[in-house]
């Protein structure tokens, strides 16, 4: 979907307003003051409030398909993989901080249909996750964990990012990236293929 | 701080709404409603809506305490110390699980100086996570892992079970405290102390 530009400032708006201060307690009126415009005129762009967030969703769950189905789709071996999956989920939970907050955390809020929608996009997206973890299991590089369990693990830790990764922090998102992406990997290898240093 | 049962309702009929609409958009009205009350009739019980929120976080707060404090503090070594704080962590989240949820996802509601006081407590609880991570480096049983962002990693993977846990699901609460803690333990030992067998 092509955006108009004014189209895309709305979203950039609320989507910082719903990370501050929840989609519940954000009014359309408070996204116009937010822009400058009067929240009328808001309407000429968005039909709804839960219209915004269904878009800002919507480009959260684009933008980790983008960055991370093509690395899913690879044939690298499974550590591999996993490791560029990981290292790529984290790269767009810092980059596109708020959307993701937004995506987590306020899809709830969203019409039963939509909840639906979004729930079907999530389970396809895990189903990467779990699709690297049993390809690991099957090759013997992996040990015989959980695959679902493992995988949601694994989201919920780096999904768990958004809330406390800071740009002024002290650690840049490949080395948070490079952090988890290790621990992981540890997590599920099989002891003998343990061939990475840890320093 | 002992509770009268009708408080206690109503921080139970509470901690259900926010779970499932969000603080913002649960009014008192509804809290009352939710227990055949009058609106101002459950003025006579409680403060304000924040002052419920507060009651919801502080007693899941309490409770994270009670199970996981004893266990941090015993003297196990550290594999073994460890693992029980993440099935305890695993049985409150399981347990009292809209509590666990109010207290994970509403408490940014709650006003500046709550926040600060929940923060701090946060802290405080992931410290004794950082501590046995940081003793088992220490004591050579674990790999040189970043202690923060492990322990950050592992409660953020604790506390999202809270968003899918069904108690009609097909794991026990046990079972999934043992997938956890397998992972993590696995996670961070030294490879030649992995004496447990994955089956």
């Amino acid at each position: 979907m092509v955006e108009s530009p004014r189209r895309q400032q709305i979203e950039d708006a609320a989507s910082a307003l719903f990370r501050e201060r929840g989609y519940a307690a954000t009014s359309v009126r408070d996204i116009a003051k937010a822009l400058n415009l009067q929240g009328g005129s808001l309407y000429a762009h968005v039909a709804s409030k839960e219209d915004v967030l269904w878009s800002i969703v919507a480009r959260a769950a684009d933008r980790f398909n983008r960055e991370v189905g093509p690395l899913a789709a690879n044939e690298a071996p499974a550590p591999t993989r996993l490791r560029e999956m990981i290292r790529a989920h984290v790269a767009v939970v810092t980059s596109a901080q708020k959307d993701a907050a937004v995506f987590l955390d306020e899809w709830r809020f969203l019409s039963l249909e939509r909840r639906e929608q979004v729930a079907a996009r999530r389970d396809a997206y895990e189903a990467m996750f779990r699709h690297a973890i049993a390809d690991g299991i099957q090759t013997g590089v992996f040990c015989a964990v959980d695959v679902r369990i493992t995988a949601t693990a694994i989201l919920s830790a780096l999904n768990g990012i958004a809330a406390w990764y800071r740009v002024d922090g002290s650690l840049s998102p490949d080395e948070i990236a490079d952090s988890y992406a290790d621990l992981f990997l540890r997590a599920v290898h099989e002891p003998h293929f343990m061939t990475r240093t840890i320093t």
